[in-house]
């Protein structure tokens, strides 16, 4: 087992990283805590609630169970109200706790039930898919969508602990490995050029899970997350760059109706289309904008956006968190492995998307 | 004008209290403000929309208005998605503020939603009842009610700024200056026996809106309600001491359904029962009970509580934040001026109840 630490003025908390995790979840049950309750989807409550069952038994607690749809469609209010209502429902209190059982879908609506319940109770980040992993359930984002924007309901809370047990990835459809790898690899080009290369060097080993690739490439996704996260919890500065890739991928699963294109998918291709305007905007080598293209494509995600309408297309991104006033704020890259936050005008986007097909 | 300062982890802020701040509010609107949205109800922007607007406007920021029903009962999720899709759909961003112009069910519900939209953005409560000026808006407790249980999902999130104006309280119906007196003679009981005698000593000039009175009456309580939440911002401890009166209260309010019994008319009767319950499991002085029920009566509030049935007394109880497992906590007095957190039997409170006519 390999332990990360992420240290924010909102909470310390380590990050577990090894095989038969699930297998230790008692460990992660404080003392005090009065009554779990496991959040989960009804695909993972099937494919191991009897073995997470199991091994929570041994903290000697009472434990319920909230198995919400399965599916991105799903973040909303009405999937947080029913974890409410099974909370208060079987009474539970402040000093119960919440164990996030699932992918980035589960973990942001039960990490963002934990922070609304009684104003706070504490929560467990139990990731199932590669994408939470080294991504959602780090850091302490949690949200829910709405009909006019992607996560823009939500809090900053930080779980009290992150168990990721490499095992569940076996079980995962390879679209949703691949959906992984694209914020894998996002860490790369946004803060670690050699773990970039590293990636394009192991990509087939990664799509087929070998246990060692895998292992360290989770590993130094968090590790990196981790640290952007211990600057900058709230997002007021250094944290944004997390977002490369997002400003387009918001668009593209907000226009095509959440649950089209995975997140990963749509991050993916929103990655292309950052380092193309990266090239334009910011001078990045054209080269790299290729490097860029070829490894999302080498993972298994598109590179080519769906056609939205051009008008569209900057209604939905206006939408977007970093937005300020009018101006729609990109990630972009002014070389690989560095990031920074630039305000772009739509008539520089058009041409891009234009030709992108979008 | 006078101010209270509150210092917490999660914010330091003033509290400006004084006649004729309503005009003096756009110096409360922060330079970097992209947009300003006012979030009220259809009874306080009739009284004051338009002076709101007026003093606003001298921010030059757009200013867009959300009017909500008036009423506890809407103090709910269907409320809070208003302001949700009010706030997306004029594309407001992160450094948009909230200002919360109204009472305590407009103070907690634009408080929760500063505290999620876009997992935070700024606010400044604007508190238009004396409740709400001496309590709600002061501390950063926010919430809506849930079917099961009133404030059960909510936030501690701070305000930039309070901003209390005195003058609108002349337009206040005298059921809701009771009402407000109650969370006022509150702080005497459990914090400062010399308050309480001054309140006792005061009560007629207090409920008849003397200007000396009431402002040394608000100007005490949001210096007391200052010093406990800046000891226990997230009521860990001491801070749970406010709540006194509020675990029979909050089963009244729930109980009859949100809106019969203002909150400060439940928490009234409330400190009744809590006060008789210290004489018994806490050796209180009997006639400082029969000066607690004296002075509640005095300033107007019920002393008898409604006739819910027992089982239900409990059940509603139960639900309280305060509860741990199954044991029901009050806040008790050792003596007058002082508090403490204590759990007591079902079956010590029964006959209480029972006698009280509950």
């Amino acid at each position: 087992m390999h332990t990360v630490s992420v240290a924010t003025p909102g909470g310390h908390y380590p990050i577990h990283i090894g095989r038969g995790r699930l297998e230790a979840l008692a460990a992660s049950v404080p003392a005090d805590a009065t009554a779990l309750a496991v959040i989960t989807n009804t695909t993972v409550a099937d494919l191991y609630g009897q073995r997470v069952h199991d091994a929570l038994a041994a903290a000697g607690k009472p434990i319920h169970w909230v198995r919400l749809p399965d599916g991105e469609q799903y973040k909303t209010w009405d999937s947080l109200n029913q974890i409410f209502d099974a909370l208060l429902g079987a009474a539970l209190d402040r000093k119960a706790v919440l164990i996030a059982l699932g992918g980035g879908v589960v973990g942001d609506m039960a990490g963002f039930a934990a922070a609304c319940y009684m104003r706070g109770v504490r929560f467990v980040q139990v990731p199932t898919t590669l994408l939470a992993q080294v991504d959602s359930s780090v850091g302490g984002k949690t949200a829910i969508n709405h009909p006019l924007g992607k996560n823009m309901i939500g809090a900053f809370y930080q779980p009290q602990a992150v168990e990721i047990d490499l095992q569940v990835l076996a079980t995962l459809p390879a679209r949703e490995i691949s959906a992984g790898l694209a914020e894998v690899v996002k860490y790369g080009m946004i803060a670690d050029a050699a773990f970039f290369a590293w990636c394009e060097a192991h990509v087939q080993a990664l799509r087929a899970l070998d246990d060692e690739a895998i292992a360290y490439a989770v590993r130094r996704a968090c590790e990196l997350k981790a640290w952007v996260v211990s600057q900058d919890e709230r997002e007021s500065g250094l944290r944004a760059i997390l977002n490369f890739g997002h400003t387009f991928g918001h668009a593209i699963e907000s226009g095509l109706g959440y649950g089209q294109w995975l997140h990963g998918e749509a991050v993916g291709c929103g990655m292309v289309l950052a380092a193309q305007l990266s090239v334009q905007a910011r001078g990045l080598d054209p080269a790299v904008a290729a490097r860029i293209q070829a490894l999302v494509q080498a993972i298994g995600c598109p590179v080519r956006p769906p056609a939205l309408g051009l008008d569209r297309w900057f209604d939905l991104m206006r939408v977007d968190k970093k937005t300020e006033g009018r101006h729609i704020r990109y990630v972009l890259l002014p070389g690989l492995g560095q990031a920074c936050l630039q305000a772009v005008d739509d008539d520089k986007v058009r041409p891009l998307l234009a030709a992108a097909g979008g």
